[in-house]
């Protein structure tokens, strides 16, 4: 047991950023700074936190002595023992974070970017010197799921991943649904209402699915998958007429961060998919995320929440404070280390096999259905539903869905297709996932 | 760095029962060895089981060898370190339990009632001795719950805790809403399917829940809260009239566990309740859990999956014993100790506030409104909404739906309705929770 004095002491952390994230983080520490204490038995205390403009207005009361625009205020302060990075993006994030690991820093990061490319490198610094990196706010902000994958989970085979991950492009693909608006539209709504950023590609383009994939595949499958290693396909080109059809065929139209093991390869893939509308993920509305996770010995379990947000996401980075706080104090730092023992390969999407939904635009003729399926039955593509054929203009437009088959086949297949003279346009394809 | 020897020496658990929920964690143990030593980097090996019946046929394979009749096979063991006790109820586990944390075993229980009536015996027997009693599986069978709740979400104040924690109810629930069938005649049906108990007592009158919200509450509120304290109601009483009405006014019937803080007060309840059916309660069917979580800073957060059955529940069980072994390699057992740090009353029900929905049969008789809303009147019960007056022979039923009243005044009315000559009967009395 430990003297009262020693119990009195502080667990300083610094803090690197204080924009939406940070100041989350900063209001929940003070405002839940005593059950804290109680928790702990000690107390955690901000000492310094690293901004770019010590003038700037913050949206969170802060004593203007803590803020400094030196990182050697935090990285080379012998009393601080944790370091809260909350800034974002790759430099100078990770120059910081490897000299805090070096100089014998616990890590917090809230930071996808970095985990999804530079993730090992902070880890095996960590384990050089039996240090914590936490990341719980990297993925999905504030809904538990690196914590219950890497521990509650681990008796489990992992099959499959599949995770609403981006708020933004559920906003986006949740009102294009309930209302029939197109992409482009609601996009403008969502900027207004502050659900998109003035430049969204990051968000409608699925990178920032990608990052969160990556780490959650890394952590599923135990084997390093990085953000490069992801196939990424945005929603852009969703249209009002595609969510329309999939209403149809009892589908719901989501951007999936999806990762699988099979054959000991792991695919991993972000893209717009359409889901059984009973499916746990399609009920998932508005800027939520939700991550469906399915293990050989618990079944489909479900992780449902804010992904977003200054405080949901800051629930995540006081999670892992408050972690790594009681592992300093017991001395038990680095006690979960990198769990990517594997080394797994990763399939090229050509390889991974899929249902796809496709709509085509082709000249109303005799013999162009027989033709098109002549094509797809060439490439072993064999066709499950053809659901409607619609007159528009002197075109007709048909809607189709494979059964299972190997992306680089469609992709040939398609190839094809658009050297028909039959077929006008090739209106759309979208993957459907069907379980 | 410990020798090579040393790391090779597995980590030898004790199992007490070999039960559905035994029979599954040593499936997965067996299955999953390669990749535990790989996670430990030390084998995790069952040195015996004990069993009432040493000749019982078991579902899955067993060595002979490893089965014992005699609890001392396990407990007086130096060379276990973990028991795991899966074999329910309170006597003799709780003894057995005792007796492996006094001769310094660390304990891992799927054991509800145990935990739900004497968790706070074992935590101090733990704490004494720097142990672990890990008990995810006590919850909501497979779901990450328990951990999240200590761990991720520690930096928040929970607000609420709504869960959907007994599978066989949501079965018989889903089953009434979906084929508008009566309560008697789907129990039967899960009874065949074995999702119900020959006695389903304990399930259908909500004791299983309770037992689980207890759990849940202590944990959520940082106070303990045991079974006594949990006010219990069944589901034998919900009519496919009820279902019917709740869907007309957009509702859902689910058996909830609900646990809140107000003032400084918890209250915890096990009951039927309706709930809005964009909920994301109210799209969970079938056998399957789920818990939604509210925090004042993560906002809402919901675990889905399968609540019970050999494999879910022994998911968690296997994710326990993989963190406690990891605890004991690195010398950290005991780093979360008990989180009762607050000692918080618990509400009576009737101090609880909600919004009841109402069945009444009344005589047709020009007045008889007037008259019943008399009464509520006088109870300060306003209402909120009267939906419909059908003629059922030569009375008429009144269903409404209350605003937000303390439970104590809406019996107060309900006992004068009674003796109203115009009320024929309560049909029934189920609670709202609109949000």
């Amino acid at each position: 047991m430990k003297g009262v004095e020693k119990m009195q002491e502080p667990i300083w952390i610094g803090m690197l950023g204080l924009g939406t994230v940070g100041g989350g983080t900063l209001h929940i520490l003070q405002s839940r700074a005593e059950d804290i204490t109680r928790r702990l038995g000690r107390p955690v205390k901000v000492k310094k936190v690293l901004v770019r403009n010590l003038q700037k207005p913050r949206s969170v009361p802060v004593d203007a002595e803590l803020l400094t625009d030196n990182p050697a205020d935090i990285l080379a302060d012998p009393e601080i023992s944790i370091v809260v990075e909350v800034m974002g993006g790759i430099h100078p994030a990770l120059d910081y974070l490897e000299t805090a690991l070096k100089a014998g820093k616990n890590v917090v990061t809230a930071n996808k970017d970095l985990m999804a490319v530079h993730g090992q490198q902070l880890f095996d610094l960590a384990a050089a010197k039996e240090l914590d990196v936490e990341f719980e706010a990297s993925v999905a902000g504030g809904i538990p799921i690196i914590r219950p994958l890497k521990i509650c989970l681990a008796g489990n085979r992992i099959e499959v991943i599949k995770g609403i991950i981006n708020g933004t492009t559920n906003f986006i693909l949740s009102k294009m649904t309930s209302e029939g608006s197109d992409f482009a539209d609601v996009l403008k709504e969502a900027q207004e209402l502050g659900y998109a950023e003035a430049d969204p590609t990051a968000d409608v383009e699925g990178l920032d699915a990608a990052r969160k994939l990556a780490i959650l595949a890394s952590i599923g499958f135990n084997s390093r998958v990085t953000l490069d290693q992801v196939y990424v396909e945005g929603i852009t080109g969703i249209t009002a007429r595609d969510i329309e059809y999939a209403q149809q065929l009892g589908y719901t139209i989501k951007l999936l961060g999806i990762a699988k093991e099979s054959e000991g390869q792991v695919e991993a893939r972000v893209h717009p998919a359409m889901i059984p509308s009973q499916h746990p993920l399609a009920t998932v509305q508005d800027a939520f995320n939700a991550i469906f996770v399915k293990g050989d010995a618990v079944g489909e379990t479900m992780f449902y929440g804010r992904g977003a947000g200054d405080l949901p996401t800051g629930s995540a980075v006081v999670g892992d404070i408050i972690d790594v706080a009681r592992n300093i104090i017991n001395g038990h730092t680095g006690r979960i280390a990198c769990t990517c023992y594997h080394e797994k390969r990763v399939k090229p999407i050509g390889q991974v096999e899929c249902c796809y939904y496709l709509r085509l635009l082709v000249t109303e003729k005799p013999g162009v259905l027989a033709s098109i399926a002549g094509v797809f039955g060439d490439q072993g593509v064999s066709i499950q539903t053809l659901i409607q054929k619609e007159q528009i203009e002197s075109a007709a437009e048909i809607v189709l869905v494979t059964h299972h088959v190997r992306e680089e086949n469609l992709q040939k297949a398609l190839q094809i297709l658009a050297t028909l003279p039959t077929v006008e346009a090739i209106g759309n394809v979208i993957r459907v996932e069907k379980d």
